[in-house]
């Protein structure tokens, strides 16, 4: 079977035609087993002596994962961790393509076996059921509890989740600090048994960090065993839950599942006829073919929204980095509130530059920080009301900027910062939503800078989590997309709220202006853990690297050249990409903006010529609609030579190339901004060779040649 | 100085005149006093010699507080409990009158005298700043902390509050369990020495009961010395703030303030130009004087609706007590949500029933509960969203029942249960108000039943009094009033939101529909007590007083007789009282119904003709812009004579009374349904003897007998 599935305005049909499932009942066994479609990956699951549940995972004959138990512990209730007999076993298989919104490729594929448990439990005579399901596909395994509206567990509260992945050796790892309310750490890498995660997350100096302990990390991980094998810890389709951390038991290889709780140690208030998120884990025997693996993506429900036209992928332009570099402020007052400071960013002249470079440039969105009201006092105070989402500052002219735009055919993006006043901000929404309507504007950039309120919610708790989705809803009712920073990070959902589009969550760009910044490895470690979950909002396009142009005293930089700086379009993914840097940055350098400017952010096809985490990533993708493709190519502080036959081409065709490469004396240290743009001709079988600096990058631009049409008779 | 300020349209004025402080300055000083107007009450503030704040309290020569400690304890920031030294005290008096919106007399006087201590303590090289403001009236005192905006302190959290009221002797105390999520519970008298919270507390079998420790209390709490004076611990002004409640010192006769914390340990989130509520301490050598005290009311801000016109006091009638009593549901689907059940009280055809019983008798305004969709799963469940405030359940025609009952000059009350899921109360408000505009809706009873989402939170502290307030202010802005069930404890502040006119915040009437019920000296008690701090929404008026009238297996009762539930009108003050029965009971017993009618719920004045705590209250009120009066008499389980000369009357005028009074063989328990209506003439001379029945009670209606007009020349 295998039949493509538009997503969005057929969604129902799709829903029809994706459990093709094959009923098998057991009776009276105690474990049970079932492998992926080809057969390399192979689960068993089964109980012991006392009921409790457990799972083995094999890949390729090996064992990857042995006895890891499952369950899951209730506040005041008897814990589902035991006493389980197998009631009914129900086995099945999907094997079919549905087609994207938007994405890296225009259709997934989704081939896949599965096996449901459904376990059984007698306590005070009430027959309570919890369901497991697992899903094997070729590069991954998904699996999940369900409580059946049936299961007699009524309202409940979950404390802890049992669930865990127990490794045969000491696996390396790719790993970030386990914190509740923060995913903005760079990565380290280092054997599980020598993880430390306070030590290194406290070096990181966040202002919000909510380290646990030294051996807590959070997802998506990356690991590899001895085989050189690739493995990737994540989940998909969190919802109504709380996000899943992995405490490492670092004498055993042992890692289990941690619930973020709230402040009264619940971690997730449930009901009959809830499940919880899946948990993932994705394998394969080469580093890159993790980033075109789409499991997480097919975890997810398919999308809500019947007609998701106003779903528009694109790039955007913003008064932002000029605040992160000091040249102007989001507030309008001064800290006393009596006069107005000097360079407040939102200005209405300011604003209007901005919409005629987009306009002359192709760039559908403006996004405007520091429009609103609030920003006096808004910083680490924890209040529940400190921000308007609807009056502007005093120079900032709502209509008139929002008429000027539109005679200019380009959108504001909304700006919703909420300090983590999330209570507040959900009570506002409406008003703003109606505001957002009366002056066109398409979605929000939205923020959650500090800690929560409700006060002892984390980030990444069940409440924050159901905010999250609720705010996408809304915003999907209402026609608006949504890119959320500091929020949790991704886990697939935006297969089901495509205007969900992109997040930050994780260390973006603007680190490099204010901090010690982002290693030079950073960017080719990210896709192979923080976007295995989802688009990210990274802010690319820093064209002015060194921040001593700002002022003498500024000792920052962005910790890569110019030219990887372009060739992060391409291997940071998302539909909504910003070109971050100060629009006078980008007068001063039309030629590498050129690049900036033709770069789509949404994809036919994505093919990966070679990768490897912490090192480089070198990937071409085709554009949406086009037979133009487009080339990424990074490395870490490491000097590469990249080589490759453009094999995907067209055969036969020629294609004009724009080259943008590393100046020959390029370095991301110390002379950063040196490249070269170097124009010719290919086929797709005439080799390519380029050199990447240390640190540096390239980016390529494929276009057929024009041919002219061959008389024929038809 | 004597001026009446007209509160609502004038209030600007109003604050003009209030602050006529005379200051003087104190340098170097540790001590300091004051007295009342009268000089009958004393305070003296000083410190001790490491710093620490205390203060002593007088009246009438008598120590009554010794040496109480005053401070606050700060989260990660040094407390402000000693060190201080003082730096200035101003001293202020303010001697005036100012009109009520509506209330128990048409104008309040306000006269008191002040003194402001402004404390100085040196932290880290900076002058943190904190102002402790005493107040003195004739009969009571009142004192508040103030952060001032210069005061040093940013933003901080407040873990504690130290203020203690340390009395001489064991006193005598009506106190009800300390519970930071009820006050539905019966009072006890007992000695300070023999509080037993928790014994008390778990034998009122609330579900959702937070008791504390044994020997916690909550305020308004009553206190009578060995001299037979009467105080009365309560707070003023509760906003921004958790509620305060009294941590005994059993072996001590100390009484050490507590506030509520949220889950982390927090009670308040503040910061420069805050202020805590006032503490109160009110004081009478007799106890009626108390019911009359305005010393909470005088402590409050003048009202912030500058339009008042839109809070009409009256009364109402509603789909309610038939809940109660188990004749019909709320909720329309049955618990599987598969068909609808038999009795759903809130249809059609019942509230149009309800709208001709309102129009015929006179009542303004009919609630109707059980009118919107999440009935069928809301108790006790803790879920984040259960209920619709916009969608009504298929059998209650919204636009229909609204235009009939437009067409018949009633308004209907609009429903809002929470079931404690404010953050989702607060994200459905706007398009919940939209809808009220839209139907010509005058205001809200709102429900908070169960326990708080945000999780963690209690109906009593800082978020829940912050929401409270918030929600007032929202309606306000609105012209919407509200009545707010299960919410904290009322503390003067509807003299600022006067649109907030009542509440219940205590053990109400329908207890005695399915529980053991409200003890016979239970209405005795509350006006000493729950009512200092503002009206309640007791719901009087139960005429079908045995529950076994509605099923040979219900037991209950009201635990009064029929006439004591008329006197309730009088006794109970509220601007929004509720005829509580069923209208079926009114019709079989139009008589004693007249008084229902006939009772106003506004007054020019109010005289206590006696009363003691827990024994009897006899009270006349006289009503707003006539020159009738109304008197209610009640008496706890005791028998008792009602003997009074009517010296209020207008002398040598001629008023006709109706005397509705207990049967003379009637009895709460017994024979509660026994009463007899009497009418006669009196004058102000004519003595009046009326026999309350254990557990009775009396009301009559005085209306002066028109007068034919004396012919007269001008």
């Amino acid at each position: 079977m295998n039949s493509i599935i538009k997503e969005g305005k057929y969604f129902l049909k799709c829903i029809c035609i994706f459990l093709p499932t094959i009923f098998i009942f057991s009776k009276n066994v105690s474990a049970s087993s079932f492998t992926s479609p080809n057969k390399v990956l192979e689960i068993k699951f089964y109980l012991d002596e006392e009921g409790r549940p457990y799972y083995d995972f094999k890949a390729e004959g090996f064992e990857i994962i042995k006895k890891a138990r499952l369950g899951i512990n209730l506040f005041n209730q008897t814990n589902l961790d035991s006493g389980f007999v197998i009631d009914t076993i129900l086995f099945g298989e999907v094997n079919q393509l549905w087609a994207n919104v938007w994405g890296e490729e225009r259709n997934v594929k989704d081939h896949h076996n599965s096996m449901t448990v459904v376990l059984r439990k007698n306590i005070s005579g009430l027959n309570k059921l919890l369901h497991i399901e697992f899903r094997l596909y070729n590069d991954g395994l998904g699996f999940r509890y369900l409580f059946p509206k049936n299961g007699n567990h009524g309202f409940f509260i979950v404390t802890d989740e049992l669930t865990e992945f127990i490794f045969n050796e000491d696996l390396e790892c790719w790993w970030m600090p386990g914190d509740f309310d923060s995913n903005e750490y760079p990565y380290t890498k280092s054997k599980l048994s020598q993880i430390n995660a306070i030590t290194i997350g406290e070096e990181t100096k966040l202002d919000f960090r909510h380290l646990i302990n030294d051996s807590l990390i959070q997802t998506p991980t990356l690991l590899r065993n001895s085989h050189g094998a690739f493995m990737a810890i994540h989940e998909a389709a969190l919802r109504h839950y709380p996000a899943m951390f992995l405490q490492i038991d670092r004498s055993k290889s042992k890692i289990q599942t941690r619930l973020v709780p709230n402040s009264l140690g619940h971690c997730a208030y449930l009901q009959d006829g809830d499940q919880t998120p899946w948990r993932v884990v994705l394998y394969s025997r080469q580093a890159k073919d993790l980033l075109t693996n789409r499991v997480i993506l097919n975890l997810n429900d398919p999308s809500i929204i019947p007609n998701s036209d106003f779903i528009k992928p694109g790039k955007y332009i913003g008064i932002w980095w000029e605040m992160h570099i000091g040249k102007s402020s989001w507030n309008y007052w001064n800290s006393n509130k009596n006069e107005a400071v000097a360079n407040h960013g939102a200005n209405t002249k300011n604003v209007l530059r901005h919409i005629d470079f987009a306009a002359k440039h192709g760039f559908p969105y403006v996004l405007v920080e520091g429009w609103n009201k609030g920003w006096e006092e808004w910083y680490n105070v924890w209040k529940e009301s400190i921000f308007s989402f609807t009056e502007s500052y005093p120079d900032f002219d709502l209509k008139l900027i929002s008429d000027y735009a539109k005679s200019k055919n380009v959108q504001l993006i909304m700006h919703h910062e909420t300090s983590g006043a999330v209570t507040d901000y959900e009570r506002k929404l409406d008003s703003s939503i109606a505001q957002m309507h009366q002056y066109d504007y398409p979605g929000i950039k939205g923020g959650y800078v500090g800690k929560i309120i409700p006060r002892g919610e984390h980030h990444d708790g069940q409440w924050m989590v159901d905010h999250y989705e609720r705010l996408a809803y809304k915003m999907a009712q209402n026609n608006l997309t949504l890119n959320l920073h500091e929020s949790v990070r991704p886990t697939g959902l935006h297969r089901t709220y495509p205007n969900w589009w992109t997040n930050e969550a994780a260390r973006g760009n603007e680190f490099n202006a204010w901090s010690k910044g982002n290693p030079p490895e950073h960017e080719t470690i990210l896709p192979f853990t923080r976007l295995l979950g989802g688009p990210m909002d990274y802010t690319p396009g820093i064209f002015q690297i060194k921040m001593n142009h700002y002022g003498p005293n500024k000792k920052e930089q962005v910790h890569t050249t110019l030219a990887k700086q372009l060739a992060l379009y391409v291997t940071m993914f998302s539909p909504l990409q910003m070109a971050a840097d100060l629009i006078e940055n980008y007068e001063k350098m039309p030629d590498p903006f050129q690049f900036i400017k033709a770069v789509p952010t949404d994809w036919d096809s994505t093919l990966i010529l070679d990768a490897f985490p912490g090192d480089f990533i070198y990937m071409v993708r085709k554009a949406k609609n086009s037979e133009e493709w487009f080339l990424g190519a990074i490395t870490d502080e490491e000097e590469r030579i990249l080589e490759f036959e453009p094999s995907f081409l067209i055969p036969n065709s020629k294609y004009n190339i724009i080259i943008y490469r590393d100046g020959d004396d390029a370095h991301w240290e110390s002379n950063p901004m040196s490249y070269k743009i170097e124009k010719s001709t290919i086929r797709s079988k005439e080799k390519i060779k380029i050199r990447l600096a240390p640190g540096g990058g390239c980016a390529i631009h494929f276009a057929p040649v024009a041919q002219k049409r061959k008389g024929r008779i038809n």
